[in-house]
């Protein structure tokens, strides 16, 4: 079986949200015997990631270093973190294989996210990310071509664009490892958002892809089985937050459209889990939505919510 | 044939040693179509860089930002340049094959070096990194277990190991990229540098290990036949800026290695790059130092310094 996991930010922080150094690594360290349990099972594996409290501290290093190191653009910020992610994946990865007595063949590959020049969202950039600003700074920014909006008592806060992720463009070489044996991290912060202009050239762009969106379209790329969105719950839930919350176990595509539609995920977090999942399991997959601990279970269709067409 | 190509900072940055992100990518985009013109020659292409610039700028944003973002490792900039740089190599190499009618497959893989936690570097760390800051300053960071030195005029600068590569440990996957077909970027900055525990444990360290050294580690792991080091001169020189200054052409390791031993290569910058090309020829290949644009001709024989044993 070949088995995508997308990696949700509790993955990668503490459970309070920080993300210190050491932070990262214990989070990541703890993932990562669960991934290698997973490999130990019978399983290929392809490990994918979110970033966004890692962007946005990179983001404010960013603002208050600008008058002495030139700043670097949104989409250079998802490429350092692919960086960093993958360096305390493949360090934690590597000997856990290893203690379980398979080959510690691991590998991560920078990647780009094919998006359209003229995706929808880049005229109407909706993704909060950073630091809230007073009024006055986020003014400063905005003469630099950023948009940001007023979000309330918080403050002020940049806004960019949320495409839809077409093709990993990295998916290629991440195939290649996986035929040879690897356990393969690839897309990490939904990729680096590439368009790719009429005369051929790529260019990287300033916005956010959704990572579990990308995961989804990985996971067909790769021809998986099966993906594992893992996040801090056991079950996409309806009626969340109610008396009447019931988590979700096996259930079709169309069924689990017909709850979203009705309003039962949040916008910024099960949402587009539950879009991507739906898209993952329309093409003919299994997508499975479950917290990091029960992937095992996940995977043999025991826990989760596990979605079908 | 299989060439591992070294790219210097003069392939990264503009030609006054700016780092700002557009001198970047008009610099990688330049390398890459003598890249993609050594490929269309019919060659397997390894490629390494550099990354002093840029961790340079990473470690001032870290210092700057301190009191409000956890600081990452010296490591984990490393890490980070890996990620910007593999992206602008990607970005910029994809259409240049695809201009010469070339199967566009380009990958990177985020990759680390092995080093010995008793590297006697360690015990006398002397690679100054980072910008220079006035005693007081210096001394803060002297607090938090950083090495600083007083470097005179100029101010204080922190100094950090750097040890000898041993094995770049993900040269595996980059052996099996190249096989497939594809150009490779593999342990740029000199790989981010990790030790093993005595359990097996590897842990990335705040070390830099020269990107050149690295080279010769790794064109050996991937039974390169060529290594390349481009930089920013036709050939290393004997009696270099003096009215006798003869660069070298064609040369043994033990010619070369004796005249390093008087002196004609200067530490920080040719010396390094002889060493690791007569480290490489000595195991059999060809190491040849020449400039950027000088590439193809190197790899024919006809320019540069080439070193044999």
């Amino acid at each position: 079986m070949r088995a995508l996991i997308a990696l949700g930010g509790n993955a990668m922080t503490a459970p309070d949200g920080s993300a210190r150094p050491e932070d990262q690594r214990a989070a990541i360290t703890a993932a990562m015997e669960a991934a290698a349990d997973v490999v130990a099972a019978g399983s290929q594996v392809v490990l994918t990631h979110g970033n966004g409290p890692q962007v946005g501290n990179l983001l404010v290093k960013n603002e208050i270093a600008a008058s002495i190191v030139p700043p670097v653009p949104l989409d250079w910020c998802g490429a350092q973190t692919q960086g960093t992610i993958a360096m305390l994946i493949l360090d934690a990865l590597e000997p856990a294989l290893a203690r379980r007595g398979l080959a510690p063949r691991v590998a991560a590959v920078v990647s780009r996210t094919l998006v359209a020049a003229d995706d929808p969202h880049f005229a109407e950039p909706s993704k909060p990310i950073g630091r809230y600003l007073p009024a006055a700074e986020a003014a400063v920014m905005i003469e630099h071509g950023q948009q940001w909006q007023d979000r309330g008592e918080r403050g002020w806060r940049r806004v960019v664009a949320s495409p839809e992720p077409l093709e990993s463009l990295d998916a290629g070489a991440a195939a290649v490892l996986l035929d040879a044996g690897y356990v393969v991290t690839c897309s990490g912060g939904g990729g680096v958002p590439v368009v790719r202009d009429g005369d051929g050239t790529l260019r990287s762009v300033e916005a956010v892809i959704d990572k579990d969106l990308t995961a989804a379209v990985l996971a067909r790329q790769l021809g998986a089985d099966v993906m594992v969105i893992a996040t801090d719950v056991d079950a996409a839930v309806v009626g969340f937050s109610t008396p009447q919350a019931t988590p979700l176990g096996a259930i079709t595509v169309d069924k689990l459209r017909a709850l979203a539609g009705e309003g039962h995920f949040a916008g910024g977090s099960m949402g587009p889990k539950v879009e991507a999942a739906g898209r993952f399991a329309e093409t003919g997959g299994r997508a499975v939505i479950t917290s990091l601990h029960r992937i095992g279970e996940a995977l043999r269709g025991t826990a989760g919510t596990n979605v079908t067409s």
